[in-house]
């Protein structure tokens, strides 16, 4: 896999990069991050790629003229399968767009900045919209990198034990079940008893019993949309 | 404000609070950030901070000893209005959530990795726990940094227009209308006469008419949302 991130703040995306799975993933060719600086592809002496809206208000506008030039440049090298913009109106993020992403080939990811990016970027080059959540954030980027920790995790050897995606939270539409580590008893407050049992079967069904009732009470829509579909 | 992030991966969070409106907020003095290095609270020579779940499976658990000694350092020195676990199965974030916080004092937030935590960590110290989304990241790092940048842009003076913050999507409980900056016409494609008409009542009722169509195509639930609550 590829993942192309276009952004005016490159820098800004350097460490959650460089360090943890998404470094090791990298290391071990599964995945390429490319991250491209819009400013390099901006179209005035002052390198600049937002300006202010037409019609007045508060809030700069990422200018479609780099913007243009960056996707041109990047789909002459290579086909994408997604040219994805991450704006608070998007698709919502969800564990399902994140394994349906994760069996791409090529990604562009468009950040937006400030009050987001000329609607004619949106209308002739995002082939899909993203958010990962209803709330505002000063730019795309984290919410790019948001989406690329979630895709890359999943690539086939990224992480280690692959049985432990498998067991995530949402794989199974349940949230998961408490855990718990060592010592077994800290300031009085003690690991339950059938996790130190050794006894699997009573293991695997406490933790089924555990997870299902950490869903109801939390996320509820997770056990009706499953029950929708079967 | 003062955010304290409690993480195994300190290095990771270096870049998100370097750059753009993070760094200028730290700098105008209108919020701190400290990342604390959740192995300088190892008790054991090898500074390993997790281990293997009790009831065996895949996937490391942070320990409760290492997590309990940095809280407890931490609350020595300050009172914390909330203490937060970043998971996928707490509360989801949404702009009411950052509004909130946004009010608040001294925030701290411990960051998951891998599993997640020693249950007695959830049960005993933290009083809050929030997930940025219904799916599964490596660690809380970036969730934590997804919190952060939402509720930090929330803060007087932060963002130069204040005005900007306020027209953002969700605040009005509609998302935002399409944007558009110079040049008005790029490859045949024009931005809408009305924004460049001058006419200033116009262009408010265009807005809003975009915001509200595009808001019922994408978002019907805040439409939904905000005709219960009146």
């Amino acid at each position: 896999m590829r993942i192309d991130i276009i952004t005016c703040l490159p820098k800004l995306l350097e460490s959650p990069f460089s360090h943890s799975i998404l470094k090791r993933a990298q290391d071990k060719g599964l995945v390429e991050v490319h991250v491209h600086d819009l400013r390099q592809y901006s179209t005035n002496k002052h390198r600049t790629v937002d300006d202010y809206a037409y019609g007045g208000g508060a809030g700069m506008v990422l200018m479609i003229e780099p913007v243009s030039a960056c996707i041109d440049a990047l789909k002459q090298e290579r086909d994408y399968d997604e040219i994805i913009y991450m704006s608070p109106d998007g698709q919502l993020f969800t564990q399902n767009v994140a394994n349906e992403l994760s069996i791409k080939t090529n990604l562009m990811i468009l950040c937006g900045h400030y009050k987001g990016v000329d609607e004619r970027v949106r209308e002739h080059y995002i082939t899909r919209e993203i958010s990962i959540g209803d709330y505002v954030l000063s730019g795309g980027e984290l919410a790019a990198a948001v989406v690329s920790d979630a895709v890359i995790r999943l690539l086939p050897g990224v992480i280690s034990d692959e049985t432990s995606a498998l067991t995530d939270s949402f794989q199974d539409g349940l949230v998961a079940p408490p855990v718990y580590t060592r010592p077994a008893e800290f300031k009085g407050w003690k690991v339950p008893d059938v996790l130190l049992s050794g006894n699997e079967k009573k293991i695997e069904e406490w933790r089924f019993q555990e997870a299902v009732a950490r869903t109801k009470e939390r996320r509820p829509n997770l056990l009706n949309d499953s029950a929708e579909n079967s």
